[in-house]
């Protein structure tokens, strides 16, 4: 009989191996060994699933993202403003003990994204989702009377995504400065005020 | 008359060679072939200065670094207080047209300096230089009378020092939205709650 392979199955796989193996030693001259270790597959099978550096950073981000998105989008469901404003950052900032990993996985995509347009559009699509969703939750608390008056909710989108983007730069190069409550405290300093002072 | 060769000036000139070529496309197989023509030195006398792309990486990262500290030296003579702040951060954000250049080259050697803890030792020596002037002013502007009551200096330091970090990363991959307007819009809105209201 003859062996059946479900290629979309092994390419997850291997793409969750990679994003593994990235988070833990950054992208290196042994990546590829080290992720048929992982697999358990021949060296020969992830390199003809992801044949250079760049098809691998690929899968590994969008293999990343799908995730933070899917448990962005499950507590997203029944919410609404600063709430659900709060739920977006906490599953982009590298607030868990395999944040810095998997902010290591975003800095090699950054770096390759930063000489390649096609791979810069993939980032840039997600970065956008991101900013949209925060800018539109922070639209609802406007609506439901949260919102302080005179929050501009365009510059508090670039505030929060700039803040987001460095805290993973700096768990992953600074990572004594970045512990979960140092992360809390900056991203409270930055939402806090965007909150209508209680009435009385 | 045997020729005479300033090693020093040379291993200056490719390194900001490198830093211009870096800027412009990124760290990738034609790097070092761009920066001899750059420098109009044979290939072979870049590749003796900087063998491969590690030596590379912190040859630029220290010529840029040392050029932002320097410019930062000259303006803070006579300066303190939320002023002196206001120089770090300008000299550290992403403002000038070339200033998402210059970003590329620091994306490029956090990448590699999260892989190599070495290199990472170089960059976080700079920033702890950094984070250390930004907590100094602070201090003073409390001496002074400019700080609000009841700013946490340190908790202050992460939040400016993670925003600078991610305008530099938005300067490179999402330069639609890091204008000089919007950046500078996004840190005068960390800046300004910590200066005290005026009396009266």
């Amino acid at each position: 009989m003859p062996k059946i392979v479900d290629h979309a199955e092994r390419r997850a796989h291997i793409a969750a191996a990679a994003t593994n193996v990235i988070s833990r030693s950054g992208i290196n001259p042994h990546t590829m060994r080290e992720i048929a270790e992982e697999t358990g597959y021949a060296h020969g099978a992830s390199r003809r699933y992801f044949p250079n550096k760049r098809s691998l950073l690929i899968a590994t981000f969008e293999h990343l993202t799908a995730d933070v998105n899917a448990r962005m989008q499950r507590q997203l469901v029944g919410m609404r403003g600063l709430d659900a404003l709060e739920i977006v950052c906490r599953e982009i900032l590298p607030l868990e003990d395999k944040g810095s990993g998997h902010a290591r996985v975003l800095l090699a995509f950054w770096e390759h994204a930063s000489g390649e347009p096609e791979i810069l559009r993939i980032h840039q699509a997600n970065n956008l989702r991101w900013r949209e969703l925060m800018r539109r939750f922070l639209f609802e608390a406007r609506e439901d009377g949260e919102l302080r008056h005179g929050v501009d909710i365009d510059r508090t989108v670039d505030a929060i995504a700039a803040s987001n983007a460095g805290w993973l730069v700096t768990s992953v190069l600074m990572p004594a400065a970045a512990t979960r409550e140092r992360i809390l405290a900056a991203h409270a300093a930055l939402i806090d005020p965007l909150r209508k002072p209680m009435a009385g």
